[in-house]
């Protein structure tokens, strides 16, 4: 890592991000696996699909700026995913693991809107317009992803795990 | 770690926020050292002095529901505050260190954001009234210094960076 300027510190988050893409990806197929609510499990299918196109757009625009696409370990997406995976395995009750599940997905997707939100006002400043595009489209998904969370997380999933 | 309920994995987020305040405590003073912009640095100075309110509320929470107030390692925050020291040691330019810091500050912020909203959701659920009421306090404050952040980034101070 070599950061002199705010276009290096963009390349450098742009890959950041890319390696969190890749990690949540991974991730995914086992809270698929242990989400018991249909509704849950479900919209973590949706994201799947969701991150393959979320990764043809960062690879678009690394293309766009010149670059290879290529990721840069992140310990913030590794410490997230971390919590996530040792709250699962720990959890036997599954309404229980459910709330714990949405929890930390939300975390994951804060996490992402927080650096697509960043990279976007950098993007502006920069010029790069079409990048821009490109993130505030995915930026605009993951708002989406963490008010569907909100919204199981305050149905009747919760509910049931506090009876 | 033993969560059977959703009692015990509120009790565990509350530590686990609670582990995350007194690690951002120790982080600020060097952000605040490293700050170039007198805005940064001085938004930086508030939100130490909000965090010690925080953890009072903590504590107060912790009270209310019989429980010693402790912290338990959580490797998101470890993650988020390890890559902010990273990237505030390798940046000499003063501009792009502080567009670098303000992007590390909001992720620090969403995180305390969608733990603290999680927290709000489980004590309504738990009928956890008087310990909602506190978090909400501090949710709205975190929201608040997001917000901030977000305007110095969308301000001068990255554009100058960008020069």
């Amino acid at each position: 890592m070599s950061i002199k300027t705010l276009d290096d510190l963009f390349i450098h988050t742009l890959k950041d991000i890319f390696f969190a893409e890749t990690q949540i990806k991974k991730a995914l197929p086992k809270m698929i696996e242990n989400a018991d609510d249909g509704k849950l499990r479900g919209l973590f299918e949706d994201h799947l699909d969701e991150i393959n196109t979320h990764l043809e757009r960062l690879e678009r625009a690394f293309q766009l700026l010149g670059k290879d696409a290529s990721g840069e370990k992140c310990p913030a997406i590794v410490g997230i995913i971390t919590e996530a995976e040792e709250l699962m395995s720990e959890i036997d009750d599954a309404d229980t693991r459910d709330a714990a599940m949405i929890g930390a997905a939300q975390a994951v997707e804060h996490y992402e809107i927080t650096r697509y939100g960043t990279l976007c006002v950098w993007a502006n400043q920069l010029g790069y317009n079409e990048v821009r595009d490109l993130l505030e489209q995915t930026l605009s998904e993951e708002k989406d992803a963490d008010d569907k969370l909100s919204q199981i997380a305050e149905g009747k999933l919760n509910a049931q795990a506090a009876a």
